[in-house]
């Protein structure tokens, strides 16, 4: 990404082993992030720089010290390369490993990618994948894994009510494991009948068009005038992120993932709601073992958010498709 | 309270029952939280408004409907009257009961007062107490109680290094809580020599006069680089909101119960830390049961927290020992 709205895909130096933990995958697919849009729209600075932080693909070469995934080994990871080993990654919160490494500083809408601590990050499937299975493998790598997060963040289970803000593909896919998780009921926001329609597939029960307050409102409604059990936040604005507090029950939980942009989250309104708040960059690798054999098993199909699937060389074409939201994900394949 | 700095005990009319479903109580004692300073300092608004949210006694008159407690039964309860009954109690969340009454309408710094909801807000004591209990019994009814909430919402815990953000009353007690929740490691932050002595007597392994950012650097330094599992907010300020989001570790907890006056946490540096944030008013009738009990078999002494006792009449001279800090807590005599 050149600059705000200008992407150009172009010839690089093949990546190498740097480090013995490191490995090169060669990518079977990729695609674009809602967040590869905040600095496409300028909302973040960006400067010539290389993009794309999902990957799957077929490792090419492991560095020396590498033992858990061998040439040949078809792989998902996260958008934080981590050693899986440190206090932090133990305790389940791989994105803040003590060695984390942010892929996206690598780039990964491209042929070929280094991935830091390839033991730690890469997870093998059971063999080659179907093709038909890659979107939903290329969806582990970020959006699914996210979503999932928001759910489990958000304490989604067996007789809870959830309630879903962002009908971007994480939220949709938080909808997918809100539902595998037990949810009882899932109250999805969205005003978009494409979106609607996944939303109803992937297990929403319900539909709500009104936003900020008066979603909220009617999420109380729809829950005899307590709110949600659990709500989960997948975009990142303040009017969000009031929504997903108002519409939560005393004592239930918000999941939140929508990467923050000029949020304040007022300390006597989060006093008077009695809720609790967790989120971040999803720890996507600790869900990855358990949802590659979800997908692996065809028991979910998440690979369907991507409603739009381009060569990599036309990576501009798909920038503009999600900045225009003539496409909820773009894959590109490699 | 007449207005801010403003304190009479004056004669009233004794309360009666209203709803059959009210209690009449005799005060043993009654104390200022510091919840009371917000107004005497003029930061909240008052204009001759009866005091006082805090009560032990001895029931004198029931309502046609109360069951579980009878007159003569030596009671606790706690800052919000609740029916221990609807779904929000029944989930653990007492102070957002559907039908909650805020008991410092009322008003509990008298020698009587009137308890709405009293089957699902008063918990009697296996007997009379003897009178070394009373002040124990007081901490319960909210000191107590919201320090144990705090640390229950931080999830305090066997092996969990637990720090401790305010060295009141309630931030003490969430250090003692802490300890009886089994915490492995206890970090108070505190400049007081008395009530790093407290803290100490509480559980306090570790002290840090260090406060803000450096206070949060300090608790890393104990934590091997990555901060407290679980951390206790009970001033609400920002500056200590703050301090306890920056001394949390990834995927910690925060549990805060400052009352929040003027706090607004970005959601950016939310979304970065990654921690679990939980708090509000707490809902100390969960909890009432559990804390009479250690107090009965003497396994706590919470009563500590107050070191100063006074008659009621001269309840003007508490709020000045509070407000100057010469005085953790004041108990009031009846």
């Amino acid at each position: 990404m050149y600059g705000p709205g200008d992407v150009h895909v172009e010839e690089r130096e093949d990546p190498t082993i740097v480090e013995p933990t490191d490995a090169i995958i060669r990518l079977a697919a990729t695609c674009i992030c809602g967040s590869d849009l905040w600095p496409y729209r300028g909302a973040e600075p960006v400067e010539h720089q290389v993009m794309g932080h999902e990957y799957v693909g077929v490792v090419q070469e492991i560095g020396s010290a590498v033992r858990t995934v061998k040439v040949g080994d078809f792989v998902v990871g996260s958008f934080w390369a981590s050693d899986n080993t440190c206090d932090i990654c133990r305790a389940g919160y791989q994105a803040y490993c003590v060695h984390r490494v942010l892929m996206g500083t690598l780039g990964t809408q491209s042929e070929l990618a280094r991935i830091p601590l390839a033991d730690g990050t890469l997870v093998a499937t059971p063999g080659q994948p179907d093709p038909d299975l890659i979107p939903s493998l290329m969806a582990a790598s970020d959006v699914l894994g996210t979503g999932w997060f928001a759910a489990v963040a958000a304490e989604a289970g067996p007789g809870k009510t959830v309630a879903v803000v962002g009908d971007g593909a994480v939220g949709l896919l938080g909808i997918l494991a809100a539902r595998q998780l037990g949810a009882e009921r899932i109250i999805a926001f969205s005003r978009h009948a494409d979106r609607q329609a996944l939303a109803r597939e992937f297990g929403a029960t319900d539909i709500v068009a009104e936003r900020g307050d008066a979603g909220a409102e009617k999420v109380k409604e729809l829950t005899g005038g307590l709110g949600a059990h659990s709500v989960i936040e997948a975009v990142g604005t303040q009017e969000a992120m009031m929504q997903a507090i108002h519409s939560t029950r005393p004592g239930g939980h918000v999941g939140f993932v929508g990467v923050s942009h000029d949020v304040a989250i007022p300390g006597d309104e989060l006093f008077m709601a009695g809720v609790h708040i967790h989120g971040g960059p999803a720890p996507v690798r600790r869900f990855l073992p358990e949802l590659i054999q979800l997908i692996w098993d065809r028991t979910i199909d998440p690979g369907k958010v991507f409603d739009l699937a381009l060569p990599l060389e036309q990576a501009a074409e798909g920038y503009k498709a999600m900045d225009q939201r003539t496409a909820i994900k773009v894959l590109l394949t490699v």
